[in-house]
């Protein structure tokens, strides 16, 4: 049996970090994804029943004797694929161990956490099955567009594609939805991984991942809303790393030196994102009220921008792209925590591809990496390779 | 008679743009100077009876018999220098045709307003005495430093200090202050030519130009502040020139499109105002105190500089001289109209001078011009450097 998952990363379009004190924030999905190529094996098919994990964009392999996973978490043999649960913390401790037993290079822990999600969400869902599970993506991995979150994502909804918990056409040609049930039963088991990897997820990343679209939240309330019109963004990695913890403490130490400006700045972001969510869900009939909506999309980003680095979160490089754009009248804004990560620039519908061309080459020659993405567009999908 | 007049520009140091909306703002004068040297003619020494305006910093002389003068503003040969008056749109076109008999290159329209300003205090004060007046000044012309509230209150300082209307110590050596109810007069006289020059001017350059210190500035109202320690500034002129009115009716726009959220970005600016005043205010015994408010000084300037392009008054010359400065861990904002024109970078006391030397070495050969100057020092000030 064999299927493929995939799931699109995220960016945030307005009110990071002020999303931490209260501010609406809007996520969207970009057409950029994580893809997950599941192979489970009959008992002939694999002679070592060996569960094995390839990472085609580091070059890594892991596998374990399946026989090696029941006796490491004997609990784990009977799946329990409709009921996501969460890893405890004795589980985590066995998971560990099978991890350990693997060779990870030591200071990639991000790279440690991802496997025992991993072995987390393959036990749970499917149990102790020899399998083949195959990763690649779009998406740069640390640089705050949700690549953790599409791999959980990507991987549950495979995994949960050839367990029992979802009814799916199986003769179905090309990329399938899930049933919004189904989505929300990805969605939780996503979670679940998230949890293992990032230890207080806010839920964000994976919610936008399977269901796509936009996700305005606020205190924690999550809701979905629908783009009425195609956006395009210009997404610059510029590949400086940054400490999201550090960044969000600076913020809220900034906060208590300065709580009067700081409330209002953060009230102005609040407004931005909730006039950002009524332009994007209002008609846009033709291509002049598309380019009137871009316009004013420009200016909130500008202007979330200004307030962003009010709260001391911008970096010399993203200052770089957002010279290097303004050259070419685009308007930009950093996106995420901050710090270095990454920079999303509007790609007007009416602007000539050449500009686009100059505009990356620009940016790509100060080692900034570029990608183009659609947002707000389609969440976790899935397809069968094989025969059922 | 001779005396020498010199008056100080002025920095807008919080609030500019959201002033206009309501916020506190904060401008302190600068020690860079407009300097009006006045040379008053007995019969004998003047055989043309001429007066001479000399502007050595443009290489321009301008000169009218002063029968002329007379004949052209003959209400004016009785002096009122006690009672500033405004120049009636009457006496403006008079004065007009004064200045048109001079050869002054047709686009330079500020020019020939500075020039009706200077006949018009000139007349007013000490009626048509011949005399040499001559003109320098370390401040850049139009870049938003007050050089021409500075050449209004120097010329007005010195027109007074060898009028009826003040009484000063004529064989004082050295610079010397005028009374509080000198300077009160000086400031109002200075403010007529003002309104000449600018139309409707705000009264804060001459303000500042006249008492020195630091002035905040809200809904029209004016107060004093002394500051408590020396600050020292890095003033960077883009030498991109700007349409303040342009840049003023931009913000004013996209405060009409974004209500809520412009609005708490103006009292995320007030709180930022009053927080300067207090730290400005408080006492710094040591190193160590005035460090750590220059660290606060240098986190509420980031702060503001944020906030002024969420308003839209950015300029890629001024994200050039963030960026030069932010190499050298040095905090910048920009100070005025924005759009180009100056921005400020705060030299910390305990800064080397190489730092300094280099930082101006790369803004320099960026096409900037820079200065250095103490923030918040004195007023205007009068010489004699002739026999009374």
């Amino acid at each position: 049996m064999e299927a493929t998952a995939r799931a699109p990363g995220k960016i945030i379009l307005s009110g990071e970090h002020a999303v931490v004190h209260g501010s609406t924030a809007i996520a969207a999905s970009i057409n950029l994804y994580t893809q997950v190529n599941l192979r489970i094996f009959d008992d002939h098919e694999n002679g070592d029943r060996l569960l094995t994990l390839q990472l085609k964009d580091v070059e890594l392999d892991f596998s374990w004797p399946v026989g090696r996973i029941r006796e490491a978490l004997p609990e784990l043999s009977t799946p329990s694929s409709s009921s996501p649960t969460a890893c405890s913390p004795q589980f985590m401790k066995l998971i560990a161990a099978l991890v350990e037993e693997q060779d990870i290079p030591e200071a990639n822990a991000g790279l440690a956490a991802g496997v025992s999600a991993f072995l987390w969400l393959y036990a749970s869902i499917l149990g102790c099955k020899p399998a083949t599970v195959i990763v690649t993506s779009d998406l740069p991995f640390g640089a705050g567009l949700g690549s953790s979150a599409a791999f959980c994502v990507a991987l549950s909804a495979a995994l949960l594609a050839l367990s029992d918990a979802v009814s799916l056409d199986l003769n179905h040609q090309g990329w399938l939805t899930f049933s919004e049930t189904d989505l929300e039963l990805v969605n939780r088991w996503a979670f679940e991984g998230e949890k293992i990897i990032h230890g207080k997820p806010s839920g964000i990343d994976n919610t936008v991942s399977t269901f796509g679209n936009m996700i305005t939240f606020k205190l924690g309330n999550l809701s979905c809303i629908k783009p009425t019109l195609p956006l395009r963004m210009l997404i610059t990695n510029t590949r400086v790393g940054r400490n999201t913890k550090a960044l969000v403490a600076g913020v809220s130490e900034r906060t208590l030196r300065h709580p009067d400006a700081m409330a209002s700045v953060f009230s102005a972001v609040d407004s931005i994102s909730r006039e950002l969510s009524v332009i994007i869900q209002s008609p846009a009939p033709d291509d002049l009220a598309i380019t009137e909506k871009e316009a004013k999309l420009e200016e909130l980003m500008e202007m979330n921008q200004g307030l962003l680095q009010c709260m001391g979160v911008g970096h010399a490089s993203i200052e770089t792209v957002l010279q290097t754009t303004l050259k070419y009248k685009l308007t930009s804004k950093l996106t995420g925590a901050g710090g270095g990560g990454c920079v999303l620039t509007l790609l007007p519908t009416l602007l000539a591809t050449s500009v686009v061309d100059k505009v990356i080459a620009d940016l790509e020659s100060c080692g900034f990496q570029c990608l183009i993405a659609g947002i707000g567009g389609k969440g976790v999908e899935i397809r069968f390779n094989g025969s059922p």
